[in-house]
């Protein structure tokens, strides 16, 4: 971390500062311009407070040198990570198809979805048990019942299964669930992730509504603090000031900034992020063009009779159709 | 809720189109106009899919007609909630002051700090014993301990306390809490809030880091339709492209969209909405102008080493001379 | 337009309203529901005010059937306008690169760069001779000089070329420039767009730094509406949040919207959305994926020198690269 | 400015970039760390392309510590600048209600309007000649006879008068016009603010749409370089994802931090901010009590009836309540 102090900062009070940065734990290395002092701060700066320092009256400007994501960051673990159940792999070159249901509504529906979606070429089934909606009043998913009816199509398919925790409370019921998604909404429910940090599932965790590229990291850090390293992160769109024609907007540039930034593998959702059907299979190939390790897709047999999000569903043909696109631009980007 | 159907949609499948919406328990009132035929929905339209109507070929648009926010819609309870603790009040022409630190750190800090907002005219203290933070290797707040000595400073200055809940696992400690706070970050944390819904304690509802008016009042309905309708709102900065000079952008304007939409107090948060102390006096003051019933201000004994948010802490005296301005607005506005 | 009126609206009010809107020479179709009066508009709605109707109290909801854009709209224009200047085409169906550097600098070395982009495929060059710049203080361009420099490369290499109108006095310098582009800061300049409306030059319309899709097709109206169909969309990224890792956020989903709404041509300059280069190849690729009709991007011979922009610039080599993986993804959509 | 290069950066790399900086006509001190080097750049740094020199890769970090506005920051002008109008004045202390339509319609309303404003106590008449609309088929207001007819009710009144230009070639009309207001969409028409900078005329500077506060400062500067020094700053709304209840976000902290930045006033415009007569109030009252230097309020005779957005226009009654109000919250705050 570099301060730099105000022309004309007093000896007095510069000495001041240094000591008191002292007092924190950090070195502090001067460096004494023609106009301005310059202090490098070496150590755990992880813990001090920018802003506080930035306040202060004899302080021009405090700049962050290295990132604050340790065990997310690349530099520390320059290889990619690739989080494998069974046969499926997502990350460091593996790609794959995560499909499925917005909700569990019956094993019937479930199953032939998972059927339908794994001739296609879907390596993942996803569905929701538990369903964060906006209003309390909405379809709130099937729950411990819904858990149930995913690991009866997963018997049935062999496709390892997806699905969001919303309360730390129910974790039990995900004993047998493949990977566990955090969503938009419990991005930095930050006592759920340390607890999630203490399991050893792969997690997929999704960004923030509105959240910063660093607050994703930081929220993977906060799993992998606690000693899981299996995440896998997931772009869903962002909340912007465009909201007529998609319902969020899908920021695919965070594919290459975080394959530059972090080892650890990067999803992308496009169902959610556009909130419509038509624009799902373009997006998705434009998702694997921008060098995504896998791709999430909502998928319901009888998408006008959903119990949610039927607007944004594919049917199993039209995943079909998306699923041979996007594998042909995977092979046109491998060439 | 009202469907414009497009021109020219045939009759078989504008018949379908209401046999499904009847289906759904819904009233369909149809009226054929020269170009369009208009479908008018009466019934539970809060649980209809209005993105799955839009977005059949034969819809033109979908209009959602009254407010999805019962229990917190002014339509149905047209009086201001007042919320009560001992002496202090908010809401329905009553006004208070929320003031005390970011953290709680040792007895002395919140006892101190107590008294001075006290003697300052603040009604509430507040404090935070669990800490939401972006990066795990920060300081993560006092926990229980927190709770104790926030106790403690209550029993000194018989001010009632304010404080945050992040993990609903914790809930017993807060038996003596107060106004339970809701962070930004788990304003969507659904079963949280319905949690709370169960008791009968105040709730401080923060908006979202990103969060809509809308969305807002939603959480707040979570509250209310578990049975507890004592819930605060809370104006806190949102996310914008602007971050550079404050850490969010306040929307006061919030104050009377909110006031028109809902009967529920409206408090507002300047000193995490800006991040600045100096900006701290100017924006409460504009915030008692907007009409706000209440303002929360952190207010440290020593902001340079206060562990949490230092750089937008007042010191007791700013804090003293803040709050004079303050009800002089106030005076102001009641003339 | 349809305006639905509250329950138990006075008759009188409903007459006066009703007569009110037939003033502003529209018809009005009255359909008395059991709870609540719809009102269907009828004629030249675009002039209506639909928030001062929204805002009288007798009304609760006003909303708009049709979308305000004729002339860009695919409602009257269902077949996709191509944009043909001498070989190079795009839209329906034709897709160009067009690449050149942000600032044209010397006659060397516009016309290096032409050549080489030429050789990598590229249909079209850019370069800017009027600069805007946030800064008054920062290089302006070349102005005239920097137009008859970019003629010189075209003459050299037969590359049409495309370059920034910045004030619309300057139009005559114009003359001989194949497409005038008109900047993100532009696109609102209402009376430049009616000045180009009235020239049969194509333009490039870039979305604004933070236009709504509307926003941007009721530009595009501007122009067409003076006369000019000739009007290539740009998407070039928009203002967020998020301006830490990328300068703007490229907002893809914007091509496959676009294609639905007009039948205008979608280009998309991944350079200025990022700001970075090594962003730049793979946001070009997701655009390509997303359907867009052509592709925009910054070379320059020698990034680190560059007057403008370098840090977005690609040298010639990487340039030939990122369209050669451009050109395969096209192929993999074709098949 | 200041670049961090990275920990083992090589000597050779390290002194070609020194010797490239010093081409740049910098000054550059050097400053060895245990582990980094850092270099301090000294000069003109204005004119130096920070992402050009991040993209470095040797270089971790760049961090400009001067702010880039000469002419429109405190450093170096410290007193307030006052723009005086007749016996009207904005800035420094004096404060100013500058009201009336939002388009001149009609003689008879202009100079009632203008009458009326001038009885609740303001000092400067607005009304719009030329109006940015976003559709082309809107009323685009009187144009030169509209300018005409301002100039009637200032003589009728004595009150001086602001009105927008849109098209810098119709700035002959405008030499009777007291102050010129540049609109948000024009922000950034760079030519139009460097003619403006040659004018003598006190010019009323709009807040982009989504605009930054340094963007703002930057236009302001453009004038200022040309000579021009009686810029007004105006916060009028600003972009963000909340369009439900409001038009804009009016973001109030932006009045402080502006006070710290520069000498130059500033002004609140609530009206077009919010988009709705009933937040007009309120919003103006919490702008007084933020700082503002004058607010701006749409008032006509007539909103209902209104040629342009009648739904955020103020009766003369309700105006003079609001100034009564407004001039209340100023007394409060000179106390």
């Amino acid at each position: 971390m570099i301060a730099v102090l105000k022309p004309g900062a007093s000896r007095e009070r510069t000495e001041h500062l240094i000591s008191w940065l002292k007092d924190q734990g950090l070195g502090v290395h001067v460096s004494n311009g023609e106009f301005q002092t310059v202090l490098g701060l070496i150590g755990n700066t992880a813990n001090v407070d920018m802003e506080m320092i930035q306040s202060l009256d004899i302080v021009e400007k405090v700049t962050r040198v290295s990132d604050p994501f340790k065990a997310a960051g690349r530099k520390f673990h320059p290889e990619d990570t690739v989080v494998r159940v069974g046969q499926a792999a997502i990350g460091g070159g593996e790609f794959s198809l995560i499909a499925g249901p917005c909700s569990v509504e019956t094993e019937e529906q479930i199953t032939f979805v998972a059927q339908e979606v794994k001739k296609a070429g879907a390596a993942f089934l996803r569905g929701g048990a538990f369903k964060p909606r906006t209003s309390p009043y909405d379809f709130q998913g099937l729950g411990a019942e819904g858990i149930r009816l995913l690991l009866e199509a997963k018997r049935a398919t062999g496709l390892p299964i997806v699905t969001e925790l919303m309360d730390i409370r129910t974790l039990d019921l995900f004993e047998d669930v493949d990977i566990i998604q955090v969503g938009a909404r419990n991005t930095q429910n930050f006592d759920m992730l340390k607890e999630l940090g203490k399991t050893d599932k792969p997690i997929l965790l999704k960004r923030g509504l509105a959240g910063t590229i660093k607050e994703l990291l930081m929220s993977a850090e906060y799993i992998m603090a606690s000693g899981n390293e299996k995440v896998i992160l997931c772009e869903r769109g962002i909340r912007t000031y465009e909201s007529t024609y998609t319902r969020n907007t899908l920021d695919l540039s965070v594919v290459p900034v975080l394959k530059r930034l972090t080892h650890l593998p990067v999803v992308v959702d496009p169902s959610h992020a556009t909130g419509h059907t038509y624009l799902v299979e373009s997006m998705a190939m434009a998702a694997a063009a921008a060098g995504a390790d896998g791709i999430m897709i909502e998928v319901h047999n009888d998408p006008p009779h959903a119990l949610c999000d039927g607007a944004q569903s594919l049917t199993p043909e039209a995943f079909a159709r998306a699923a041979r696109r996007i594998f042909k631009i995977r092979e046109a980007m491998a060439e």
